[in-house]
């Protein structure tokens, strides 16, 4: 009699949700899909919100959990008794305030027109403009910031708390707690507080070591005396992952049409989700290929490594630590590309042709030999992530002659994202973060073999393609099938119930050495414009102030 | 009564002719224009010639003499007796081999098949793999190279001459004289050879002091013994620019149609020829905008002066030194940005407000302040010509984000062009060579008020804008009027005949200031990549090597 778990992937637009078999990891009659009807909330009641801002409403977050789990169950004749697990992946850092009672704020009409008693989305940047004043806070007490790459954004969480505490002191008043979403969903479910050791390590600069631990209190009164109780309001118990967070409450159960026998996982960062579709082991990397790219490393040593923005202790799995590095702009360069460089006349040709732009262009590029194009690019087209993190460089083109081609441009930029994860990657190995194998995900992982290819010759390692649609939401069903027992580890249990690699493109020798050449200068000029010529920032300010 | 003076510009594709009242430089009924039937070659008899060929027939320089001066003789009822003279303007070095008999060899039928035969124009480049050997000659055995920028280029004379003696050693050896093409149409309407000052001085390594002269025998023996005799095939007697080189033949005059009273100046170079309308004297700059950019200046000083691609002492008047240095890609840069970066979006939005596709770029770009493109380019998209030589050079953008747009960019090329004209404005005046007055003419001088107010900004001077059309045919009819001896000089001649100034752009305080602060951080960049990386280099060669 098979077993099944139920996971759900909360992403930035949509909820998505798979059933999983706890045996194989098959997905029972495809995925679910939640489109949030308040989408990203840029203005309240007409009222256009300040630029940069980015609310969500709760209410979606449930709506989402009462379609998906009943319309899976049902749709695919599932016993209610065989779902043992409800394991859910979350944006982050995502939080909102509740009331004494547990209720968002923004539930209740008093606050309704009131933007801080929303969910702030984890790219909600209205934050960013106290970011400098609480890493100066940070630096002076703590050397929490070699957790995030010795810096603070305004995307993490203590930023959007004090954005409350001073643009709304009424409503970080009236909160008895913040909560980051996916915390907020498993509370729900299981009828008591949770708070997931992947949100406080990853967002909250939780440093769980044995003589880690939180930011002192002198970190939090260095930014303003009165903010000092934020650690009250978040909730200092932390629920380990990989661990049930209990089973769901009666309440819900009924809800959900499930029995109360289903384990509720302790929640998990969405970008950890496909880590249980790649297999949870020590030196595994994961690479995201999305909008922007995001290299993932498990590793049984715990570092505070340089040039890394997100280092969380037991963040995915026991005993493994978890990396986060990348870049910022991937598909949104290529994006920008298509959009602001593109003649008509390609356009058309790709029309003509039946192929998408992209295929059209790729079709151009791939003839090319490597460095025909004779261009070299930095693709900080959105400031730089990792390993020098700089939000203020900028990308930069160079070699262009009068024959240079659409394509050419193309290919020298999509080269000029690999050349940076290599950086990424090189700078995890070099601190002494061993990658064992290393997978690649994503939908440009899954449509752009010739990015792939490039991939595998410019790391010169075999890089394993896994272009399952929803890796995320399988993925995170792996953390429920340990929450309800059915393994006694998460590696055990991913490496059961990961799907099989589609394809792995090996590096070819010839282009490895090319591309040795063409990276020597790369990393050169990527030195330069970082370290030793302040150009970029120079250019990024100078617009400003004129 | 007035008294006339034809004035021919041969240029690349076509002569175009005006006929001036030389009291004060009217133009009388428009100009005529002769397209050159076989324009430029690049295919003889069906088959097409190696890669950078470009030739011509000198059958279409003859054609265009017999068709154009009886035209506009007789469309503006002028009365032959009236044309005093013919002054002929041509593109250097394009140069032919003559028969014993003075005969084009490719009118023979025996030859008409071979493309040394024929004239190499200006642009040729199937002789540029000489030029490192050539280079490699003059060094050894004088120091002409610094008449131009210490290099030898393939489109100057001796390597186009070599390159048949290597490739073509019978055609070489059937060759009496080698004729630059403007000296070749002056011989004809005079019936004896010239040989000008101005081809000698800037394109043969003539060097008009009293200590100079033609390059030493050791050098052309240096490149190969049986070179050494190309000195015989060329002339060495040289006429003085601002002279007569006789009046026309009676031949020449029946076929045109005038009288024998004509006097034929001695030919100038095509890009002088503007001089003549703006004025010549001592200090005048003049910066020609067109595909490419170059400034001329008119100096009483002759110096070796750096940078500087053409010093020619009398190639354009007595006494004075012509100084030539520019820009290798402008408006074939910006045609480059229009081909090949402009979204279909923007091409549509044109066509809609009805304006040509620059027109509306600038629309956008000159709403922008300066910097808030963020960008700085180096515009190397055709190499460096001027100040620090170097065709391996390219182009290069920086500063891009996800948010800029195509008409950031189009402003930035524009800008990184104005920058590099700067360069060579101020490698005049810091050795020396003083600018008193600055003309800017050509087609983009005329359209483009954006990027002459930008030029204005950067340079921080007065510029003078011409944009009569036919600036460089009525310019070159200055040459016949004092040729006619209606005037003593070029100086008087060109101060009475010149139009006057369309328009003067004054630089604007506020900024000068800013693009001051722009200009330092593009000349850093400058540097780096002209001196201190050689990364445009290496990638020039790896494409090649790859």
């Amino acid at each position: 009699m098979s077993k099944y778990s139920i996971g759900i992937d909360f992403g930035t637009l949509s909820a998505r949700a798979v059933i999983a078999d706890v045996e194989n990891g098959k997905i029972i009659g495809g995925s679910e899909v939640f489109d949030y009807p308040h989408g990203v909330i840029t203005e309240l009641f007409g009222k256009p919100l300040p630029e940069g801002y980015a609310l969500q409403h709760p209410r979606d977050y449930t709506d989402a959990l009462e379609l998906l789990i009943p319309t899976l169950v049902n749709k695919n004749s599932i016993s209610p008794a065989d779902v043992v697990s409800i394991a859910i992946d979350f944006t982050a850092c995502t939080v909102f305030p509740l009331s004494s009672d547990g209720t968002p704020l923004c539930f209740d009409k008093k606050y309704e027109r009131e933007p801080h008693a929303y969910a702030k989305l984890w790219k909600h940047a209205g934050a960013t403009k106290y970011a400098k004043k609480i890493e100066d806070a940070a630096r002076k007490h703590s050397d929490m910031l070699k957790l995030t790459g010795n810096m603070m954004s305004g995307e993490f969480m203590y930023p959007k708390l004090y954005e409350t505490y001073i643009e709304a002191p009424h409503i970080y008043k009236e909160t008895a707690r913040f909560v980051n979403a996916g915390d907020y969903l498993a509370s729900l479910l299981v009828g008591h507080y949770v708070h997931s050791m992947a949100y406080a390590t990853i967002k909250e600069h939780y440093d769980n070591s044995e003589s880690g631990g939180y930011p002192p209190r002198a970190f939090f009164e260095e930014i303003d005396e009165g903010f000092a109780d934020v650690l009250d309001k978040t909730g200092r118990e932390l629920d380990k992952v990989g661990d049930s967070c209990g089973n769901i409450c009666k309440e819900w159960a009924e809800r959900l049409g499930l029995t109360e026998n289903t384990a509720i996982a302790v929640p998990i960062v969405d970008a950890h989700g496909p880590l249980g579709a790649m297999g949870i082991e020590d030196g595994k990397a994961v690479v995201a290929l999305g909008t922007s790219a995001v290299m993932a490393v498990l590793s049984s040593k715990y570092a505070y490594v340089d040039g890394v923005l997100s280092i969380g202790h037991e963040a995915t799995a026991k005993g493994l630590t978890t990396y986060e590095a990348g870049i910022r702009a991937m598909g949104d360069l290529y994006a920008w590309f298509i959009n602001n460089c593109l003649p008509a006349e390609y356009e058309k040709r790709a029309e003509q042709s039946g192929m998408n732009i992209h295929a059209y262009l790729r079709s151009l590029a791939e003839k090319k030999a490597i460095g025909e194009s004779g261009l070299l690019a930095l693709d900080w087209w959105n400031g730089n992530r990792s390993v020098i993190p700089n939000d203020k460089l900028s990308g930069m083109i160079l070699g262009m002659r009068l024959s240079t081609k659409p394509e050419d441009i193309y290919r020298a930029i999509i080269e000029s994202t690999v050349f940076e994860l290599r950086k990424v990657y090189t700078n995890y190995v070099s601190q002494g973060v061993e990658i064992k194998s290393f997978v690649a995900a994503g939908g440009i992982a899954a449509k752009d073999p010739m990015l792939m290819q490039i991939l595998a010759d410019v790391l010169n390692i075999d890089v394993d393609c896994l272009t399952v649609k929803e890796a995320t939401a399988l993925g995170t069903s792996v953390w429920g099938a340990v929450a309800a027992g059915c393994y006694g580890s998460l590696e055990e249990a991913s490496a059961k119930m990961k799907p099989p690699i589609d394809k792995t493109y090996h590096p070819i020798a010839e282009n490895v050495e090319k591309y040795e050449k063409l990276y020597e200068r790369y990393s050169e000029l990527y030195e330069y414009f970082a370290k030793n010529n302040d150009v970029m920032e120079f250019l990024y300010d100078f617009k400003f102030e004129n």
